[in-house]
């Protein structure tokens, strides 16, 4: 059963703005790598698309706060640790650590919840669909005094 | 005195993912194209860099909640209210409309807070600085029931 | 019977880096979008996607050359020229103007071959499909003489 | 001496767009990658800032034709051959690589011109530099065989 997942990756000189810094936006690019990397770390589906046939995990909600800036040449990790997990819906939680030579430091911490959509050629056909049994097996949601450590 | 702005784009091709929608992700830059002509309807400045001097609205925290997706072919009107005015930072609150020819919805609503910083060639000098006064004698804080039907 | 189309749009923020001015790759999202407001403004379809149905203009080859810098707060006029039509193929020529209140400048200069396709559950079909006439009827190539001047 | 430099990374869902495939403009984003970590692969100044001073390879044309779509599950393999060492400029040759599971195939081929620029806060004090000589002694042309075989 796995509640956590560590991804990294360089800063790309596209991602970074006007200001010198990586854009705000960027951040959850580098979220839905690490939720994409975790989810087929364990073999799920993160995302399918044959003709009418979609699978996948739309976002209802995300949130990002930003503590220091990341730059060109910064090397970023992403720590996940799954918060929640509902019936249909998967709530995590991001930490992004940015592994400077000089030393590490948290540059932001973010929150994103999921939710499991099986869309088919009659549409939703009744909304979202609950999590995989083969999804739900593997997973577990993180312990609440290592989650309270991001807030 | 003003308190709430309102912006219209058309979606981009290249917003939209393998899902067929708007990423995500570019809500946020929806949110900042809009911010951004509310500061310079105004006369704001929204940013500028000249050597080290760099003026500026870093993000301090973001999130936005999905209603309904946003396609290629939508017209997105977003809707800006300040939510609140404090010495440095200025908070805001969004709502974005998919004006679909079929009809209005509600695509998303989002929050951004953000903090108005000098930086020159000392850095930071001292964090970030007070909202400029020329700049507080045009804004004001919507309405506490306005923001309320935005929850 | 139209040859050309003009499109204006402001600099993003976030589509600066951290040089200072807009990335190289952005230069292409100004082309494509004023290749999409031309498609619009005929009546012609731009991109379609139904279940496995899907109709558009991929790329087949693409350039630009870089003349002057786009920085925020530039406003970026795109001009379109026909420069070819084949048989399921339509050519592209982009002049990108830096209407920056200093004056005007030519900022790059950009050159798009795209091919009509549609695709069914069947796939391709047998390759690309020609311009549909409804579409053909429309346009025609501009004259030599307004390419030239833009080599 | 080098003259070639081979980059993997895999399709992030982000880059795709709705017709399910990799958004043209994103190929030059995979190639800048390539280059970036060419350059930093022989110790090469790729992109700096600080206040007034700001060194690095703006481009001057690029180009790209279009193959085979890549897909999100993609791995894209990045193949750089330097094709030019001018005074001040460097062009590039790119083969992209979809090492898709069910085989090998060149999604597509591109071609990048960059120029060595350093700026001080007098500007560019009388235009583009000179290659640095700590690079140039690093870097060879490929052979003409190699490069014509990526026409």
């Amino acid at each position: 059963m796995t509640s956590e997942y560590t991804y990294e990756r360089p800063v790309r000189f596209a991602e970074t703005d006007a200001a010198g810094i990586v854009h705000f936006s960027s951040f959850f690019l580098y979220m839905e790598e690490c939720e994409h990397a975790f989810l087929e770390s364990i073999g799920a589906c993160a995302f399918q698309r044959d003709g009418w046939v979609m699978k996948g995990w739309p976002r209802v909600n995300v949130q990002c706060s930003y503590l220091e800036p990341l730059r060109y040449g910064d090397l970023c990790q992403v720590r996940l640790l799954i918060e929640r997990i509902g019936t249909s819906s998967l709530s995590y939680a991001f930490e992004l650590i940015n592994k400077h030579p000089e030393g590490s430091a948290v540059a932001a911490r973010g929150r994103m919840t999921t939710v499991w959509v099986e869309v088919d050629s009659e549409g939703l056909a009744g909304g979202s669909h609950s999590i995989p049994e083969s999804v739900r097996v593997l997973i577990e949601e993180a312990p609440k005094e290592c989650l309270a450590a991001w807030e």
